[in-house]
């Protein structure tokens, strides 16, 4: 399995989040399947990138990543902008105490009452093609207000080894390099303000070379359709990427080394940029390690001399970990018996869901203390894409509860 | 792309379902994402059913396939039994009107208060493990009551090419077949009510042969674990396993040679088993090709010489669909331009969700007409595993809608 993030710790034989007892948690909050968020290690990341990224460097949050209110109000407090994917979203993230200024949505299918709430939002609209930049600047005009418009571009390179590929070749997303010029040219003649370009090329990176050669031609390319439209972008947001180690044999990524470099690309930035922000928008790298999915062993089994721990939990809040949301081949998440921290693994054993279908699983194999009727499992790095990127009404079990802690 | 199924059909260039124009009955529910439902190809499906089996062999229906309410109401009144799969579909499935003595609850991670809530309704538990069935005996002590437990038996052999595997070898589901017989003899001791035996072995076959042998296997299974216990099982469920075509060059299940084969399995079955009833429990193959789920075009673009169709809906209700439920390789479920259903195919295009995500993908590649803003896409074979088995919280879009027509 994955390693378990270096930022948890036992109290005796008990998992701790943010310093309090797993066992205590559940109590709380009443029952699990629970997940819980620490927001200190939110904290932590923010001020990590912070700490290695040049000032000009503004961070976003991508909230698809974990929209849990208390948590994206956290976040909001301590970030430069709010990236959201949809109108629901772009709502919660307002609720939030986003301002519409500090907020753009992105996403290829953006409806007709979406494009006008974040017009009247003033939220910036990265626009993914020309017929949504028309429908945008017609909407703008029938509402009299100046559109706040992005370019979403979609360049002809992507993230080397990138866990989810965003541009490169033909795509659903944004405009095709070549045609952004042009684009730009008449948003700005519409009277829109123009925004700049959104330049997102990949996901779940961890090598920070990768990252880092991306980020250059992202630079470039913004440099060169900056000279091609005769206008300064005032935002060229470089997208995300930052990837985090689910899996064995994977290693967190040197952000110090991507911050480093990055600073020396834009020294070198061409002059077109001079004036321009920068900004890098995150999701899972902030709040994937903070979250903890817990649930409870309701039946030990034995079939064929493999050992069967079934939990209360399950693909249905959890659908990453099961192994079925873009994966190919299904790798272990880090996972622990929660209330038995302290024990040494003793056996091989495999921890399954509750529901009735072989894809539920949540650790093949892995050796792990003996565990009974009761105990706590906690599933990891489940912060980021877990719940709502799950299918939860499948087969209408218990709901999952979500709690946060920390940031006090 | 998969063949859409022959149930449906269009009025001049606009596909209807149950008799209706789909754009009516988009204006009727109020917007897309929408998925109808056509009750009457779920009456048809359970005639042939019932036309091509022996009398002595029970319908069920697995409810986890589509617990819309209407469309669970429609079926409940139609089959035998519903087969639920927690304590909430258990609930849903009295309300919907089933009767206690004709429900059975299955799934590997039943808790405590799901094992007493069944009890006191009377509902048949799969017990699915020793430790299980000992927890359902203490509480049915508890309450006084004689609990009705059946034993879900994990066999030796599988449905061979089944869509999934759910028997044979190391399993989380039911008791290994050669433990069976000591806990259905420790079931009757205690008093409870032994109900006979569950032997799921797989789904979404589409070949006859192979379900002839498993059904065959199975009734033999039974027959033997019977003579080991000393006493006849009241029910024996053969488990479903009946697949629906959705891809390209697949054949529909030739049910009606199933049933011969079945009926003539029946006649040879072990004289422990002359009394028992049978049952087969369906959810896919009663319900897949009855839905269709509706989305509208909202963006029509191109990348690099390709033709992307952007809709409102997407993975979040159809995950399935878009290739991230089990499946290692994506292929494309039967779509269509719904408003120009008559029009001949003239171009290539790619169909995808509003999703930010690359795995929001709901059709590759396929030759369709020409579709333009506005347009509705249809996506076939959305009745089972469809709105329930997604992630519908994901990126926070609009909710879909649900409706059901015909049944009259």
């Amino acid at each position: 399995m994955g390693a378990i993030p270096a930022d948890f710790a036992g109290d005796g034989d008990v998992l701790t989040i943010g310093g309090r007892r797993v066992d205590a948690l559940v109590a709380e909050a009443g029952s699990t399947p629970l997940f819980v968020y620490d927001l200190d290690l939110i904290a932590r990341r923010i001020a990590r990138f912070r700490a290695a990224m040049p000032a000009a460097v503004k961070l976003h949050y991508a909230m698809k990543a974990n929209p849990y209110p208390e948590l994206l109000e956290y976040i909001a407090k301590r970030v430069d902008g709010l990236d959201v994917a949809s109108g629901r979203e772009m709502l919660a993230a307002l609720r939030a105490g986003g301002k519409g200024a500090t907020i753009s949505i992105a996403g290829p299918g953006k409806r007709s009452g979406e494009l006008s709430a974040a017009i009247e939002a003033g939220v910036t609209i990265n626009v993914e093609s020309e017929g949504e930049a028309q429908r945008a600047i017609a909407i703008g005009e029938q509402l009299g207000l100046r559109p706040r418009l992005a370019v979403r571009v979609n360049p002809d390179f992507e993230i080397r080894g990138s866990g989810m590929r965003m541009g490169g070749g033909a795509k659903p997303f944004g405009v095709d390099a070549e045609r952004v010029p042009d684009l730009v040219r008449r948003i700005i003649e519409s009277g829109a303000q123009w925004r700049g370009f959104h330049i997102y090329v990949g996901s779940q990176a961890l090598s920070a070379e990768a990252l880092i050669d991306a980020q250059r031609a992202t630079i470039e390319l913004a440099g060169s359709l900056a000279k091609a439209i005769g206008a300064s972008p005032p935002l060229v947001n470089l997208g995300g990427g930052f990837g985090i180690p689910y899996f064995a044999g994977e290693q967190p990524l040197d952000v110090e080394q991507v911050a480093t470099a990055l600073a020396a690309a834009l020294e070198g930035r061409d002059a077109m940029l001079r004036n321009s922000e920068f900004a890098i928008e995150l999701g899972r790298w902030l709040v994937g390690e903070c979250g903890v999915y817990l649930t409870t062993i309701v039946d030990r089994k034995l079939s064929h001399g493999k050992i069967f721990l079934v939990t209360d939990g399950g693909m249905h809040h959890q659908l990453a970990a099961s192994g079925n949301f873009g994966q190919v081949v299904r790798r272990n998440y880090p996972v622990a018996i929660a209330t038995r921290w302290s024990e040494p693994a003793s056996e091989e054993a495999s921890i399954v869901g509750c529901l009735c279908t072989p894809l539920d699983r949540l650790a093949d194999d892995v050796m792990i203390p003996t565990a009974a009727v009761g105990d706590l499992v906690a599933v990891f790095m489940a912060g980021a894409y877990g719940l709502t990127a799950s299918p939860q009404a499948f087969l209408d079990q218990q709901p999952a509860l979500e709690m946060a802690v920390g940031g006090g």
